[in-house]
């Protein structure tokens, strides 16, 4: 076996509560949601395209996002998640390797994902250049999301070593 | 690279309660779980085969759950979550995809999952026509599975692009 | 489509609560970690590797922990997380697979992955024989994790059929 044709796996997990200021906007999956209260955070607090981030530097294995985007890029201080992702794809491509796909799930009781799914893979995987799929689902009223204190994405991603 | 030949990675989760009811049947994994406390749901509340469909449609791209079995198609109405996961893999090879693996774990204190793991693998790969790999564990106490609030089961699958 | 040259997929969490002893040591990724509270647990409560662990049995399709490290094997009770990847490795390779790679991610207040990321990646690496990555992300004070009652890791691994 050719282990630069090995395609590898990554993961990544990312959580924000809700913003206690209700005007807050809602910035998700690289989109603005209309209507939605938006999430906590330094940054855009994009659970999903930091959970997407974090798969593709996990497949790479090179860190994640404290490593490359904490204090130490005072440029990117709060950078919107679809800057990011971008960011993060230039990396892992730096890095030496091809990217296969992302997936990103969102676990919350709002937004549904449904009503803005294709524009939002549409900004994903422009910004990965690679495709991002989005997905939704609740957690049956249990837990942090359940509860409604904020929003969990989950993502998967295979990039492939370049020969 | 060929894009075609390369894998592609799906994830997906999924949150159901307890019933309250307790003459409520357990089914999961595609199993009765005979002694078991139910969960609750609309459908028969499957959180594996839930989590193993909407792994399925997020690697190949295709949307999840609310989008292919949602109320426009009135007939998947109380589906069982195998009916569901056979349902998803066809709709995955429709789409142009080869199944090549999905492998789920059920996070909860109840059931233990290797009494029957042997025959849920069996009932699940049947049902996706490929490989079903099912794991359990516990969390220890903690969080909703912890507190006995409920059973989360994740799931990743991969897919590759029919040539 | 050569179903012995297809990756497979596996996922795997494990959640363990923070010790009451305070003085218990926390083990981690294969790492001591000095100066942090330690986990509660009959074994070390190194969720990284028993994520990593069953993310491997799961992508191999040959069960769990529970299946491997229970009470059958009385020699392992109390072995070192550590211990137990380098085992699993074992297992899944004479089960017929190479290992692609494995990707773990901790999800907690603390402590900070960044401080012994490599060490710890070449801890874990050394025990599969394979690249494992490691990365860490916290949930924004929500949920387990964010209460600081506990550490969680998730996991995915690669592993593929030999020919």
């Amino acid at each position: 076996m050719d282990p630069s044709g090995m395609p590898r796996t990554g993961v990544g997990v990312d959580v924000h509560g809700f913003a206690a200021d209700g005007s807050r906007e809602l910035w998700l999956a690289g989109l603005l949601w209309p209507g939605e209260v938006g999430l906590e955070g330094h940054s855009d607090a994009d659970v999903a395209c930091h959970a997407a981030c974090d798969a593709l530097f996990s497949a790479a294995g090179v860190g994640d996002l404290g490593t490359h985007f904490g204090t130490s890029r005072p440029e990117l201080a709060g950078a919107s998640g679809r800057t990011l992702l971008a960011e993060a794809a230039r990396i892992v491509r730096e890095a030496g390797f091809e990217i296969g796909n992302v997936a990103v799930q969102v676990i919350g009781n709002r937004p549904r994902i449904g009503t803005q799914r294709h524009l939002a893979e549409q900004a994903m995987t422009a910004a990965v250049g690679a495709p991002v799929s989005l997905s939704g689902t609740t957690s049956d009223g249990l837990g942090l999301t359940g509860r409604g204190e904020g929003i969990a994405a989950i993502a998967t991603a295979l990039v492939i070593a370049r020969t």
